[in-house]
């Protein structure tokens, strides 16, 4: 017996979380296999360890390379542990963030290279691609208005100006993965309100759901 | 201006340590450039973070994979903070084990794959290639017995026998690299005194120097 494994992906600001949040409470009400609502490092004790390594704020000589390679070895643990195990049993996995992010984040974003980052994360989940992505797409700025709207009153500084182009580069890696993925990728107007997000999103989980016979009658 | 970059593979047991050291007394004494003598983690904060989380004997759930993506995260580390400027500063750097180590440990030891390997550490190095390489090649069950020849005596166990395939295995690939790498990785028979491993070394290094000018006249 094989699971469904959803990804949810987006920049910050996109209400990936609180969306991830709603999806989950209302999939439990449906789903006739057990949920497993997770996200890096998902409560394994070694990529928990990776992540204190990654996010140390001592650590300022940390290259960017060394932490792709940080992100997909906590990766691959959390697939390991957890999320092969579950799928193995049949669950259904809903995963706040997965290479997707890597390749968006690090390869387009940090400038590594799209295809480099997306090796080393086929060597750390041997292949594991999530059945279904939900991508909550919002144009950067409006984004980055979400997280920071205090700080909008004044002019960018020279950080905000790279932070915008970074932000750009990430959202084109991802409208790139879902032009590249079309049957995987959905694309979820982030723009909406978060009701209209998580309507979007439950008719394309329950499509899902559906095809793979795991929603009650 | 570029150095020279040396460095010395084969399995525990080969005397590898000790040649390091000695290799690294007397080139002190005949370069005209500054000689960094290093190994993994190699001083780098990071890496010795990276590397602590490897050898912790709590982590009995480490995957393969994970260990291979953590060993190539430390090297990139060890790469950038410190081989890498000694090299562009035009010193000599003679490193005890590098990418070799993980190909025939990783990769073939444990099965993981000489290939994949290979290209996670082509990303982490960005393709830093030694320019020599000394291979102490010594048969696998004699390197095993020198390490641990007070427990010779008895019939071996389950575990003992398969620590033999997998130093076989080691073994093969490190014979593999060297059939692919001519010019690169120099064979040493280090079933010889050290004395002899020594004089052999000495010779293959002087030369590398010789061609790149970096000895006293």
């Amino acid at each position: 017996m094989q699971g469904l494994f959803i990804t949810v992906e987006g920049p910050d600001g996109s209400g990936k979380t609180s969306l991830v949040k709603e999806l989950s409470r209302q999939l439990e009400e449906i789903l006739t296999v057990p949920l497993l609502t997770t996200r890096e490092p998902g409560g394994s004790q070694i990529a928990e360890k990776i992540r204190e390594v990654i996010i140390d704020p001592n650590h300022q000589e940390m290259d960017d390379r060394t932490e792709a390679l940080l992100f997909a070895a906590g990766r691959r643990q959390h697939v390991t542990e957890k999320i092969r195990p579950a799928l193995e049993a049949g669950q259904v996995v809903l995963c706040d963030r997965f290479v997707d992010s890597s390749i968006a984040y690090q390869g387009a974003g940090r400038k590594i290279g799209v295809k480099e980052v997306a090796s080393i994360n086929q060597f750390a989940t041997e292949n594991l691609v999530p059945d279904l992505t939900l991508y909550l797409d919002v144009d950067a700025q409006v984004g980055l208005n979400r997280i920071g709207s205090k700080e909008s009153n004044r002019e960018k500084d020279r950080l905000e100006l790279e932070a915008i182009s970074f932000h750009n580069r990430v959202r084109a890696a991802y409208l790139t993965l879902l032009e590249e993925n079309p049957e995987r990728i959905q694309l979820i107007d982030a723009s909406q309100t978060m009701e209209a997000v998580l309507k979007d999103s439950l008719t394309i989980v329950e499509n899902k759901l559906q095809t793979f016979g795991l929603l009650e009658d």
